[in-house]
Parts: structure tokens; C-alpha cells; sequence
């Protein structure tokens, strides 16, 4: 398959490895990510409902999300140690029966940083149905997906709706 | 909202705890857990392509999610530690343009498996997304969701397709 | 110093080493300890203080304590790895200078969770000293101790106040 | 409460983040902190006796604060991932029923070292604890505080004894 | 190769995973391991040499030993999580230009702890290394093999000199 | 004994610690470490044998070494955490009755990446050994060394054959 792309994390024998940052420059590097759990309304509205303490559910999933983007690189095995400056987590309802998770990572280095911002977004939802599943088993995560990154050199990205 | 469940992660307080599963029996546990990762038919390629070594990256995802399995009481703050038994992963496309990870975790002990199963398929599809990122930007990850679970109390649960 | 007692962890050589436990029995363990964090009036308010939203530093607290606990063995060079079947840390005021921490942990098993129980209940007090330190470098964490413990042949312990 | 002073790791909505730190400038940064432990006679010397190989129990507190101050970022939530450049812990006995740890970390980077140095203090006195706990359960770690720091925009800072 | 023996880290697809041992019986295992660390005369005195602080390397790699038992299933993707309820690392020259380690770990469970024990030896090989590099860069590790193993099915194995 | 040299990992009282690198400059390092493992002929080809699907052994023992460097400063006590830049393990045949492994590690900073070479090499092979050892316990691990290394003060090393 003569047009076939190259993956990046194979080496020209075609094994893994952590490629070669070295050359590259040190940019401010942004991404921004997201993922939306589906569940049963009477589910959504026990996590993230109206009572005080409700808030302690998706408190508990926005710091998971947090510690996890700092585990990235012992997660994905080819990914490279990075010194995130910045990490926030915001979870919110998208109409009665899913919560969206958007995760924002920032590194001052030599790599992007989708994947903090991928495994941030992941694992706060993953969270999320560890608290509920004794309630609702049928729950899905999707729309796992980058949605803007900036810094590097292969430039801006900004996911058409 | 008179009928609405509640979350048994969170304490009569409404605050986040571990759950105290000393007095459950210690059954056989097994879960499996699927995740889709979606990207244009040149990435599933590239990825999953015909020739020898492509299947360098399958086995990369692999691998995370068998370690990751093994991390899930790390990453889910309310997860109890669990002495896996058994870890099974397997990648397989689904039609051109898409890749089904199914992972398989089993445990002799007092609680169930579900979130080790969850957590592997979806960092082996978070490790396909990462090798493949520097092609296709656009890869969503989603059909994250438990399949199956036997052993407990809770008794045993089968997806309707 | 003939009646000096001996250090379980070192051997007869002097030299560290991880006790033998497998000739223990299992039995239900449980643990809990305290740690206390003294700070600034002003500064204990803006952490526990009344808007709604503050109870969020307090949750992030609790759940640093509860995942430092499923730590402890990694940390504690000498502690046996222990399948931990229940963690509980709560936060409340002392007075309006100090927040006290309590921490409990279980498990069924051959060895002790004190040093889960203190583990948890010192990351708990460190995690809201990061929280405040830029409004108060002079706080102090203290009191950090076992209040009770039970299970085991050494039997059960109470600190008396 | 109008002069209630904001957690910094708290964001607009209260919601706990990882501050961006992204436009700090880069400095040597050094922190020293302290940590105490208070224990019967008889149990400080089985710790720190004169017995030539009783020193592997300071040894391995020692070691166990080191690799602790490498941790921070793992343990505590909101803590950005530091590249320490150096780590030194040392313990000296305070009179007959006690033992001063002092812990001091240092970086160059974009962010203070306080929480590594606390961090490490408080460890190295947790495993003290655990190698001692057979002998005297009424042990108390108390005093842990920063003596002093160094490097940032936020100025030197020596605590007043 | 019709008498080629199949690996058991691979399943009859010959991709790897975490092989079942759920039907295994709970046994009390035994692993003992050795590295040996050879080096200039000068550069083991300065490890293991006469004055009484030297001790604190030897301390130093023993407890690397001990606590990288304990993380054997992060580091090695197939093996299972163990409960470890002994761990000993002993370090002693052999001749003048050689260090011994002898690892022994002992668990009470399903499966094997010979990479528990090997990994331990290594892991305070490697730590002896790293203290000893700024002097001797042409230091070897080698001998690095199971001594003896009991418990479990396969029956005991003991290394013929 | 006059001339024997100092570890640079114990300060002057003789007790561990982690050198400070703060005044040391940033450079390009590179650090080529190997190790052998060394078995019967049969489970060589068991493992690194002719069929498609053999290559997933080699694969697994690669990714371990990998992830295993980027834990470096987690398993070898007084390392310093460093942001590796690349990192690439090979395994090959040397005659029937061996494998060899060849690790590369690469990082810009203030100190070398020879504990991380050495660290994937040896974590490499006792991945090896841990996926053949139900069909050949006589394996032996060796040659665990440093091949080359460049960058630093110390200037650049070549092992002589």
C-alpha cells in the first residue's frame, strides 16, 4: 500500500520506541480534550444533582482526571515524560442523560501534550461510572477526541464540529 | 427526586469513600469491557495493516491495557486493590475504519472486576489514538462499556446487543 | 542498655528486611489515626469556610488521603502490600485555628493497616497545606498518631486522651 | 466574609485545578522543612541507639523520604511534577524521647519545593514510626512545617522560631 | 520445530497476556535470587569497605531490592499482582572484586515469586551501580539467576552449582 | 585507606543522598547500555523463534525495557527524575543459546541517562526470562553493562571490547 502513512512510534524496522525529541524546540504546548458518559437520567441526576453534597461525585472525578494526566507517560507506553504547568478538568450535564468531561493540559516543552489532555478526560469519566455502575450498568463513554491543540510544529488544530 | 439512587461510593455524608467490601464472600470475579477507536481507513491501516511488523503496534496497546488493568485501584480513586488472576486484551478491526478492543479481567476476591476490564480496553485504545496521532488527528475513542460480569452478589449481567 | 527493645524490621544481622508474615493468621484488621493541621483562622475559613464551593478543597483533601492509603506500601519501605477492604478520611474544624483529620482503614489479612490509617490521614493534611500555602507558609501539621487499632494477635489498642 | 483570603488551586467557579504556572520564570528553588517524632526513651534509642548497625533503621527512613520528595506530584493532587536536582534528609536525636528529621529539596524550575520537602520530612518520620510501632504504639509525629524557602517571585521566607 | 515448547505468556493466538491462574491452589512459595556485581578492588572498598558509614550504601541498595520486589507486576507486563509476606536482600563480597546479592521472597498464593526475587537482586545490583559510576565506569552485573524456588504445582527447583 | 575514592552519593557524614545537579548545565546526553540472557537453545527459539507471531515476545520485552526507563528514578533510590527524549531497546539473537539487548536512552539536562540504558536493558531481559521460565528455569542473566555513553562533564565513554 504504496501511500500508506508511516506510523511515527515504529522505527524502520518497525518496532516500537520513544521517538526522538531531542532537535525539537521547547514551545508553549496547549491541548484540549473531551469525553461524554451516557446513562440513565436518574443516574446523571444521582452524580450530579441538586444536593450539596452531590458535588462530591464529580469532585472526586475531576481530581481523578487531574492525577491521572500526570500519569500519562507510565500509562501509553511510548509517550514521553512531560512537566505539565497546567491542568483543569471541568465536568458538566449535556441534557438530562450524559455528563461531558473537557480536560485542558499546558506544558512549556518539547512535545505536545493531547495525550495528557486524552487520558485526563478518560479517566475522570471512567470515574464517573466506577460511583455509579452499582446503579446503572448500561452506561457508555464516547466522543473520547481531541478538540483543539496549539503549540509545536506541526501546528494549530481546532476539530470542525 | 424522591426515588433517586444513590451513589454507594458516597458515605451517609454525601462524601466519597471506599466502600467496605470486608464482609462480602471471595467469589470468582470476571469482567470484559469493550472500547471502538474510530480514524480514517489509511490510520486502521497503518495501524493494523498487512504486512509483519505492523502488528508491533497492536501489541503495544495490548500490553497497556494488561498494564493498565493492573493500575485501575491507582487511577479510580474509590477502586479497592484486586490481585488480578488473569488479563486477556485482543484488538480486532471492525469493518475499514474501525478497531474493537475487548479486554477480559478475572479475580478471586470480594469485589468485581468491571473497572479493571474498563480501564484496559480503554488504555489500549488511548495507546492506538497515541501512535497514530501524528497521522490522523481526528480518531475518536467510544462504545467504552462493560459487555459482561460474572460472580457476586450483584449476580450476573449480559449486554443486550 | 540491656532491656532495649528490638526493631522487628531488622533481622539479626541489624539489617532491614520485610518481616516474614506467613505464618499469620487472616483475620479482620482496622486502624484508625489522626493528624491534625493548625493554620491561620483566616486560612482555616478559606478552606472549610461556609460558600458552598469550599467544601471542594476539603473533598480533594479526602481523596489524596484515601489514594495515599492504597500508597502506603509503596512508600513505607518496610510494609507489606495489603489488599485494603475500606478507607474513610473525614475533615472537621477544631476550634477556628486547626482542621482535624481522621482516617480509617480495613482489611482482612495477616498484617496491621495503622500505617495505611497514618499514611492517609498525613497526605490528607499535606494536601491542604499545598492548598493554602500561598496564603499561610506558617502553618503546622501535628498530632498525627494512632487513636485505635484492632485485630491481630497483638490485640486491640486504644490511645487513652 | 469580604477579606477571605483565595486558595490559588481553586479556580473562578471554586473548583479545584493545577494553577498554570506556565509564565513563571525559571529559578533554583530550595525548601527546608521539618518533622518530628516523640516516642518513650527506650524506643528512640532501639532507633538511633549506639549499636553500630541500629543506624540502618535511620538509613531507611532516610532512603524512604528521599524517594518520597520524588513522589510528591503522584500524592499530592494539585502538585506540578518538579525535576528535583537534589535531596538530602537527615535525622538527629531532640534529648531522650524524641528525633528531628530535616528535609531539603531543591529544583530549578517554575515552581517552589515545599511540598517535596514536606513530603519527604514526613515520610522518612512514617517509616521511623513503622520500623518502632512493635515496640510503643503512643508514638506522635507533630512540628512538621517549613523552616524555609528560597527562589520565586514570592520572595525568600525563614520561619521565626 | 515440532518440539519447540510453547511460551505460556502467549495464548494459542501467540499474543501475550496474563495467564489464568484462578484455578490454582493457595500455596506458601519461596523464591531465592542472586546478581553479582563485579568491579575494581578499590571500587567495592569504597561500597562495602571498613570505616562504619560505608554501610549505608550496602543499606541503600538493599532497600531498592526490597521495595522493587514489591513493584515486580508494574515493572514485568505479565506477571500478576502478589501479596509478598517476606522480602530479604543480603549484600556480601565475594573475593575483592566482587559484590553478591541474594534475594529471597516468600507470598502465600497462586503463583510463583521467582520474578519478585530476581527483580529484587537486580533492581539492588543496579543500585550499587549508580553509587559506585562516578568511579567505575566498567562495572558488570551478571549471574543473575533463580537459586532455588518452592511451592506450587511445578514442584521445587533448586540450581545445581 | 588513603586513596580510595569517595561515592559522590554519600555526603561527608558518609549518608546517602541525591548529589545536587542545580549548577550543572544543560546538555545533550546519550547513554547505550546492553545485557545478555543467556538459555537453552530451545527456549531461545521458543521465544525468538521463526513464526509470525513469536515476534510479540520480543515485542512485550521491549515495551517493559521502555517503560521500565521512564521508572528509573522510582526503583534506583538516589537517581534524579529526568525527561527522557528517547528511548530504544533491541533484541537480537548472538548464537543459539542467547539474546542480546541493546537499550538507548536520550534526555537534554543536567545529568546522564546511563541508569536508564541500564535500567530497560535489565527489565528488558527479566521480561524474557519471566515469559520462558515454565520451560527453562536455568537461565541466566549477565554482560549487564555500560556500552557508551556522551555529553556531561565527565566527557564520553566507550567501553573497550
Amino acid at each position: 500500500m504504496a501511500d500508506e502513512p508511516r506510523l511515527t512510534h515504529l522505527n524502520r524496522q518497525g518496532e516500537a520506541h520513544i521517538v526522538d525529541i531531542g532537535d525539537k524546540a521547547e514551545t508553549r504546548r496547549r491541548a484540549v480534550a473531551e469525553a461524554v458518559i451516557e446513562a440513565a437520567p436518574r443516574t446523571i441526576a444521582a452524580i450530579a444533582g441538586g444536593s450539596l453534597k452531590k458535588g462530591d461525585a464529580l469532585t472526586v472525578a475531576r481530581i481523578a482526571g487531574i492525577m491521572a494526566a500526570k500519569k500519562t507517560s507510565e500509562l501509553i507506553p511510548l509517550c514521553h515524560p512531560i512537566a505539565l504547568t497546567s491542568v483543569e478538568v471541568e465536568i458538566a450535564p449535556v441534557g438530562e442523560a450524559a455528563l461531558r468531561v473537557v480536560a485542558t493540559a499546558e506544558s512549556t516543552g518539547r512535545t505536545g501534550v493531547e495525550m495528557e489532555a486524552l487520558t485526563a478526560a478518560t479517566v475522570a469519566a471512567l470515574t464517573l461510572y466506577d460511583m455509579a455502575k452499582a446503579i446503572d450498568r448500561g452506561m457508555t463513554i464516547g466522543y473520547v477526541r481531541l478538540m483543539e491543540k496549539s503549540g509545536g510544529k506541526s501546528g494549530d488544530y481546532r476539530r470542525s464540529q
